[in-house]
């Protein structure tokens, strides 16, 4: 999508074997392009959330994989790469499901040819993530054609929370790639952008990208969203997601089941927007078989931000030695899910209507 | 109750007349006592937040009535007085029921005695306020008392969100007064603290409130109790109301709503406490009646906290100029709301219920 009214992916390779990726911690305030040159700052930029967005940490480890070959390691350390990537973030099964196409792709394959090929299969990787998140939004962008239709309006208001825009995956985004699509048809979108404490994603990366990509919005905290859902302000929330279960259950940013819960009570639909690769097929309860990540206090403790003079800082908002929780994730049950918009179509979130994506994807 | 093992009440006065408070905008990083001087003060004082919460709000407002009268201002500028006063905050009702108590009780005073029974009176709703919030506390415990009796554990969770502590209050607090009094009952009380964006008073005042008087708590960001509540970790839900309708329905600080939702899916009772003068017995539909104060946006894309080396700042979270929405309060519909604990004992969110303490307090 659009910075500075240039194009960008959230990472790229050139001719040389170089990989960019750009550093999100600092936005919205600063836009800097970091190198990622070895299996060290892959796992760096992984684990800090230099890079973050389920589809792009897939990407980056399928990078990180190709890389770490460069310096001269063989097919011998490729389980050592993969464990070392893996290890950064348990939470995002698109992690695991890129470094196995990446095992797949290169077990066969003889010592001379791997690093070619480890690149090779990084950039399908690469490339099947745009197709699948345009995909995502052709889908996306029926269902919100469908609402305008019942509304009789031109004009939708979507919430949206944390960020699975075009920065979470290569390109377009998941739940933005509809949003950015209705923008294309000519439909006028405004978005609510739930800041999404503890990180603050959709402050400092879903308004940003939005703007540069001239999409109306409106920045709220996490606690508005239900008010204005009963007011009528909102006509849909769109959603991405870490790890859906086979039976629809959607794990997601923390305060995603709130906004589930604040739109089933007000008959407001609730989609989630994730390529097939997403859904775990193992799973079949997401309340207790996804493991739910407990993050560093400090990301509650302290917030970023940028002071006066330009200068990016974090300030303390509670009392010094105050213990926190930090759980990073939560699941919202399938019951409250309206519809799963897929790089394959929209399917209900239920286990039979599941079953004929993973036959169509097997 | 305790700050560094003293006790405050959060406003009082001395013989000479002197009114003082807690500058609440710069806690926890700083204890700063502010004396009021004349109406401009307590204007600013409840405009600009140095005093909040609609019981102190009132009790505010009560003794700016009698400071007023101090600069020799006599019984035809009441009127004038109160509009003031009146202005600084829509949605308190208890600042029109503070501002109501001290006219009907001047209007018949003659201008030599005015300036004493002004002080008269405020000191009798700082003492009314007191009485109730420990009545709340004394009518909270059993609701806790019965709670920890069915999970048969002398260990009770309860989430609470914003400040109704005695921050906000004169002393023990709304919410958290049941709290407290289960503490000295020996009952072992954990606190989840909701850190209430935009504001953060959950994060800057109530997690420092129970600090100080050893009441073991965590700080949690706003979407964090959700995924608690699914999980079990919650007993109880416990907050306060700015205003409640005479049918139970009940407007408290933006987000209550969301977490009334949580509390109603997970089976997990969901309380406010309140005295009786916060509810506004002509309204019967909180979510159409309830005028809704939209604040400043910068509450939304600023925060406040201790930067490294002690200084209190303001950081910008999102990109500069970004457009927000600010809503302040939120209304949860009576059907979410367990029970209303109030200063004459606890009350069904419905119309029949609350008949019975029109009745009481009439």
């Amino acid at each position: 999508m659009i910075v500075n009214g240039k194009h960008y992916t959230s990472i790229w390779r050139n001719e040389k074997k170089q990989v960019f990726i750009i550093d999100q911690r600092i936005l919205p305030h600063e836009f800097k392009i970091v190198e990622l040159k070895n299996l060290s700052d892959f796992c760096i930029a992984i684990k800090d959330m230099l890079v973050r967005g389920a589809p792009l940490i897939g990407v980056t480890a399928a990078y990180g994989v190709a890389v770490s070959l460069l310096s001269g390691q063989k097919k011998n350390d490729l389980e050592m790469i993969c464990s070392n990537l893996l290890e950064t973030r348990p939470t995002a099964v698109n992690l695991f499901w890129a470094l196995e196409e990446m095992k797949k792709a290169l077990l066969s394959v003889n010592n001379d040819d791997i690093l070619e090929q480890a690149f090779k299969k990084a950039d399908e990787i690469f490339e099947h993530d745009i197709i699948s998140n345009k995909k995502i939004g052709e889908n996306g962008l029926n269902i919100i054609q469908e609402i305008l239709k019942k509304k009789k309006s031109n004009k939708i208001n979507i919430l949206t929370h944390c960020n699975a825009g075009w920065l979470a995956t290569v390109d377009w985004g998941t739940a933005t790639s509809p949003i950015y699509h209705a923008k294309k048809k000519g439909i006028d979108v405004h978005v609510f952008v739930d800041e999404t404490r503890p990180r603050n994603q959709g402050a400092q990366l879903t308004a940003w990208e939005l703007s540069h990509n001239n999409i109306n919005h409106d920045l709220i905290v996490d606690n508005a969203g239900g008010h204005l859902m009963q007011h009528g302000e909102i006509d849909m929330v769109l959603v991405g997601s870490d790890r859906t279960t086979s039976t629809g259950d959607v794990c997601n940013k923390i305060g995603t089941y709130l906004k589930a819960l604040s739109a089933n009570d007000n008959n407001i639909p609730f989609y989630v927007a994730l390529p097939n690769s997403t859904i775990d097929w193992n799973l079949k309860n997401g309340l207790t078989e996804i493991p739910i990540e407990e993050r560093s206090h400090e990301e509650v403790s302290y917030v970023q931000g940028l002071l006066e003079g330009n200068k990016i800082e974090k300030v303390n908002i509670s009392l010094a030695g105050t213990s926190c929780r930090n759980p990073a994730f939560d699941v919202t049950p399938s019951r409250l899910v309206s519809g799963l918009i897929t790089d394959y179509g929209v399917y209900n979130a239920d286990e039979n209507s599941l079953k004929k994506l993973k036959e169509l994807t097997e």
